[in-house]
């Protein structure tokens, strides 16, 4: 199977299974009445959302799973294919006993903060040493080509980046398609970043010393990224606005994780900042907001946090704070691309 | 400057202009008074949207024909922007002059149709004989890699298809964001397949018989589609729902052109079928509809033609037409590239 078909067949199935199982799927999730609690500190227009039913984070994961699994270029591929879903999966796996858990007591808060802090550093540490182990404590810069070797610093460093990542990408999820259709732009990109560095790397015959350099494996990766954007395209049939049914922790931890997972593989860490911008306002926008709080004896810097809740109460519509963060970062991925081709 | 630089920089000036000019332009369509006059046969929930300033597809031709030239890869690549460009400007310019008579006149009629007819069957003919020139009058297939030359009946065939796209473009134009959205992906899509016409024929040393095997022109046309690309993105802040403007038929026209000028140079004809199916599905609901009320004594197919309105009647909010055939597009255009690489 050629390169652009198996990538192409990625994006696809993955789309495929997602639209295929939503008929059944979204109906069992009301039944089982896993619909969405509000968080309470949500805006008041909000409460509308009551009942919508979330987890179907868990469609496109298993879609994800599948369509990588099936166009992975074996065995190399296998590598980096297995590590990026366990990641996915792992996360998700915690979003989902969230999610569960909030479903079954019918309160807004589920895994303690504290077992979720301790479940997101065991996978965040996890992910860091095989990292280190097998792609490397070399991180790469866009601008100039610069490389820098970090050593055992890298693990510390990719711990925090991962756990940021993750629950930025779990607050970006706040908004009918936002973070569906911000992870779908970004994972494209991605996907063209990983062709650009399969090609880069196919003419090294020598055994490379580390995972990265492989082309087959930077192949895979795209198929991975192409199966993450299909999976976020199927998924949006249903949870564009007016959503359907919402991703919940499980999909949101679940995306988090397999951004991780590109921003490893590609090397590039702090490519992330300017391509996932809107998910870096996100968190941004929660941290200044409790400093601003706590340090300034209650003022705020925001109408509320995160960001996008913001341009809501400022009286922007719902679809136009969705759409205007996908028009971002369409542009910064593009510059990303720009700047990295 | 390095080809994918090029086309990355098409893309990102053309989205820049239109956000550039989008806060100056649209206060002044809205003070000269061209707002929409909505037709008197749509949905009568779109009464609301009377007063949204129209002809803002001007914003993106402007940023369309300036990124175009500044990124074209000079000198073969001419060839290919300047006609692709005229087909751009030149219905553009039939619909401007459609909407500016309406605004003018304060009805929704603007042209007649037998004007209308004339003008747009000069420039297809015009494009048809350019095309029958210096392209020349073999089509190819997707599946296969069949070709057939049609000879001088490349002409009239063209010249239908020129016709039918413009119209059917027009047509498509009546949601918030559905025609720019769905032009945006097919744009996108064509880019990356003039970049693969662009590679196969980079190790063609010897002049080709016809332009269409020149690799700057094909990159040139990728650098045209990005533009479109860009342009469309750019004026989607603004034109997404709730929309704070509309393209007007100045855009929708000028679309249809930039569609055809794709169209002609990639020599797949027929993909456009594929590739642009909710494009075709309005204008053969039109064509139904027509049909079965003249030759059925007044029995309809649908509820209302174009197919959107249709689904709308149904019940299916604006927002969610509009998602469904952005993803619809975005998957015949993943099967389309798939069929062509």
């Amino acid at each position: 199977m050629s390169a652009p078909v198996r990538l192409i067949l990625a994006f696809l199935s993955s789309a495929a299974i997602v639209l295929a199982v939503a008929p059944f799927f979204i109906p069992m999730l009301r039944r089982l009445k896993y619909g969405q609690v509000e968080r309470e500190e949500g805006p008041h227009a909000h409460s509308a959302k009551e009942g919508t039913p979330s987890m179907g984070g868990l469609m496109f994961i298993i879609a994800i799973v599948a369509s990588t699994l099936i166009f992975t270029k074996y065995e190399i591929g296998l590598w980096y294919s297995i590590p990026a879903l366990v990641l996915t999966v792992g996360f998700g796996l915690v979003g989902f006993l969230d999610d569960f858990i909030k479903a079954h007591k019918k309160r807004n808060l589920g895994l303690r903060a504290y077992q979720k802090i301790i479940a997101q550093v065991i996978l965040s540490g996890a992910a860091a040493v095989f990292a280190y182990k097998y792609i490397g404590s070399e991180i790469r810069f866009a601008i100039g080509g610069a490389s820098v070797d970090l050593g055992w610093v890298y693990i510390p460093l990719v711990m925090f980046m991962l756990i940021a990542i993750v629950n930025a990408t779990n607050l970006t999820d706040g908004l009918d398609g936002l973070a569906s259709g911000v992870t779908l732009i970004y994972s494209l990109a991605m996907g063209v970043i990983f062709i650009y560095l399969a090609g880069a790397f196919q003419n090294a015959f020598a055994p490379a010393p580390k995972l990265v350099a492989e082309s087959d494996g930077m192949l895979t990766m795209a198929v991975f990224a192409f199966a993450v954007a299909g999976g976020l395209l199927g998924f949006l049939s249903k949870n564009s606005y007016p959503a359907k049914v919402f991703m919940g922790d499980t999909g949101s931890m679940a995306l988090g994780g397999a951004i991780c997972a590109m921003v490893l593989y590609s090397r590039h860490l702090f490519l992330f900042l300017l391509m996932g911008c809107c998910i870096v306002a996100s968190a941004v926008s929660v941290v200044l907001q409790v400093g601003s709080f706590k340090l300034r004896h209650g003022k705020r810097i925001f109408k509320m946090a995160p960001l996008h809740h913001h341009f809501e109460l400022l009286g922007y519509p719902e679809t136009k704070v969705v759409s205007g963060y996908m028009i971002v970062t369409a542009i910064a991925c593009a510059i990303g691309l720009m700047l990295f081709i």
